[in-house]
């Protein structure tokens, strides 16, 4: 027998946006974890904000705990379901409403996937930099609640910094809309910024106008090896300096990852010998190829002649190129590697890490059961990523690896998390970034925004 | 007789920090009404983030209302008091805590005068983007409150975009501290936000983390004429796509700024003849003064043979850059000019903004009350400001002036204010930018936050 709320919203909706019971045998919490049917009272599929707006507020009135589904490929948890909750799914809302080149801006619903805005704006020699792996599958309403960030965040900001426009509907069904195309707006609370990484818990976003920026014509990149830390940072100052605005990407590879993206099973070359502590790969977007080559190479021989780096290699064909980022960006090869893998993304003050990450490798080291480990990130950001595959999967092993890498980031007033948020799989660790006080004006906007607590309850905080 | 409230916070902080009665008579709400004294309970002037907590929690205790005051340079009454509440003067803490250039932040109170930040980071080869005339008196407490814009948003952002980390006091005088360093953290709710921008209305800044960038080497700036407004819009696409990431400002003149600027009066020669509809004053921030000369002048060659742009002149010396900037900064030349002056901060998606100005412009011809006017704005950012003299100063009149201003925008989805905030004197507009249930739920984010109504009340919006 179907509740009764899902009679009264399916009688609003339409029995076409509705999956209940065994209709639901198909459909998953996250897509890399097939294995789990979703266990979940129903499913509705908005297709309009009103929809998602009579959908609320009849939970609302019943008190039914919600979960908004984007692409599902977010790595903490946001999107689980328990079997008392009903999913929205947003994936019908995948229209592209307006793109206006002179307003250099594109108007979207949530569900609309970040590789179909990609390539929509690129039509129009015009980019939304935001990308990551998970690009194919990611839904902009996600990205939108989780804040991604991703591999342009040092010369185009997070997810928070493109979003001009926002529409999200409260737990009690109220439409709160500013669909608008300006930069500057100081007319009052920027009330966007509650829905913005804030994982879906204060409200759900259906729609957004995004920033777009002209579309750089130039890519060009350089490795580079360094043994000392201090020059990865003066190296950053300096090529950030001398590079006006077109440094785009900053990454930082240790060793054993650059060794084992380039070890005879991935068919790539290494663009530079073994033997250095860090390998930097570096990019500039910018308006003129050849121009922006010859800058680099000068100042690559410049920064090797003041003893700045200790080798560099400039990317010299487009193969080369795709073949320098796959050294960064196919991770999956280093995950293969790992048994029992368990994956971290912190921040920290960028002139912390070297030591930071020589103490978390040296504790892995006197940890038998850690079998191999891997750290690569946007250094320039200040945010590294750690990879660590174990000897078996117990809790108690968990645990003692998340407090290694942990840790030390209260000290440093790091985070826990850069990018990925904090879900269900980090939350008892968001005490090691955030105070008490914080996290209690968290619970009082959770209270205040979704009293009766209806909004992806138990994700970030318990309320 | 001293107000109880008064006398337990004179205990706790200590007599040296509290001014009443006639003291306050060199004190006033706002540095350009000095006719004006301050009328006020008292004022308390914290050194630390705890006496601001001590002040606050007794003042709560007691439902005292009361105002932060900073630099007081701000333009929409924002820091207006009334006899029955007490202000909170910042100036005193005005220290530089730390200044890192590893990880290019600055940590600073909020008493801090923004000039006094530049001035500190140039020593480093740094470079605090945010800047405006008010420089000299504006405490970083205020920009962050109001979240300030200025000539360099269109490369670097506005306020909210610098700011890495914050501490805030909320109305019962909790300490929500998070200066961090870090550029990414997605650990949980973005709670900044809420104070940036907010004017003082959710919780009053005591500190904060800034982001610094690497000085620019060079500076070049061009006048270039326009008479069509579709190639104001166009050609700012085109240079933006062609000067990488250098292009710093753009900022467009009507004619009548820019013959009043260059007129006898000023002693600015007229780096552009008279006759064209719009004057766009362009600057490139960059790494190599000569490189970016040279690729401005072959861009503007370019522009001038597709039509793009009417006529252009490059900054010859760092003199001809003087000039080129005092007839787009020294607004105080055109304030002079105006009776029952009037100005404005409006933003609009930037195609809709040469139609928008003609219609105003056509409006006020028809009004005779009205003498004078400029427009002139930061119009990459879609950001316009309006200068009106008029030939009294009745209430009837200031509204017809602002009806024709604000009017358009509400279809147009503008905004009344763009940089300079809501304060008291611009309420009765909100509502064209925004809706009623934004504006109830800045009204419930208010009543939960400052539950007593102590906190720069009357403000933006009346809970």
């Amino acid at each position: 027998m179907k509740d009764r709320f899902i009679e009264e919203i399916t009688k609003k909706i339409g029995a076409e946006k509705v999956l209940v019971g065994s209709e639901l045998k198909d459909r998953f919490c996250h897509i890399w974890e097939t294995e789990k049917p979703l266990m979940a009272k129903a499913v509705f599929f908005p297709t309009t904000t009103r929809d998602v707006s009579d959908i609320l507020s009849i939970c609302h009135k019943y008190h039914q705990p919600t979960v908004v589904h984007g692409g599902l490929t977010n790595l903490v948890g946001s999107t689980e379901v328990s079997k008392d909750e009903v999913v929205i799914a947003m994936e019908r809302m995948n229209q592209i409403e307006e793109l206006d080149p002179s307003s250099r801006t594109i108007s979207v619903q949530a569900g609309v996937i970040l590789e179909n805005i990609h390539l929509a704006v690129e039509k129009e020699n015009l980019l939304f930099p935001m990308t990551f792996g998970a690009k194919g599958s990611a839904q902009i309403g996600g990205v939108i609640s989780t804040n991604a960030g991703g591999l342009r965040v040092f010369k185009y900001g997070m997810t928070r910094n493109l979003i001009l426009g926002l529409e999200a509907v409260l737990a009690d069904g109220t439409i709160v809309s500013s669909m608008k195309k300006i930069i500057k707006d100081n007319s009052g609370y920027d009330l966007k910024q509650l829905f913005i990484g804030s994982e879906g818990t204060l409200g759900v976003v259906t729609k957004a106008v995004l920033r777009l920026q002209e579309k750089p014509r130039s890519r060009n990149s350089a490795f580079v090896g360094i043994n000392d830390y201090r020059n990865v940072v003066a190296f950053l100052k300096f090529m950030d300096m001398e590079l006006g605005g077109i440094l785009s990407g900053y990454e930082l590879l240790w060793e054993v990852n650059f060794k084992e993206m380039t070890s005879s099973s991935t068919n790539i070359p290494k663009p530079l010998p073994y033997g250095y502590t860090y390998y930097v790969l570096l990019e500039t977007l910018g308006s003129d190829h050849s121009k922006d080559e010859q800058l680099l190479e000068e100042l690559l021989g410049e920064a090797l002649s003041q003893e700045l780096i200790d080798d560099a290699t400039l990317a010299q064909s487009s193969q080369h190129l795709d073949f320098f980022w796959r050294i960064r960006e196919d991770v999956d090869v280093l995950v293969e590697k790992c048994n029992h893998v368990q994956n971290f993304d912190v921040s920290l003050p960028i002139k912390d890490i070297g030591n930071y990450v020589d103490q978390v490798f040296d504790a892995f080291e006197n940890l038998p059961e850690v079998e191999i480990y891997f750290a690569h990130g946007h250094v320039a950001d200040g945010n590294i990523h750690f990879l660590v595959g174990k000897s078996n999967g117990t809790t108690e092993l968990t645990k003692k690896v998340n407090d290694i890498v942990y840790g030390p980031l209260k000290q440093l007033k790091g985070s826990v998390s850069a990018e990925h948020g904090i879900g269900v799989h980090k939350k008892e660790y968001l005490q090691l970034s955030r105070s008490t006080e914080e996290i209690e004006l968290m619970r009082l906007l959770k209270v205040s925004l979704d009293p009766r607590g209806i909004l992806n309850c138990g994700k970030i905080i318990d309320a």
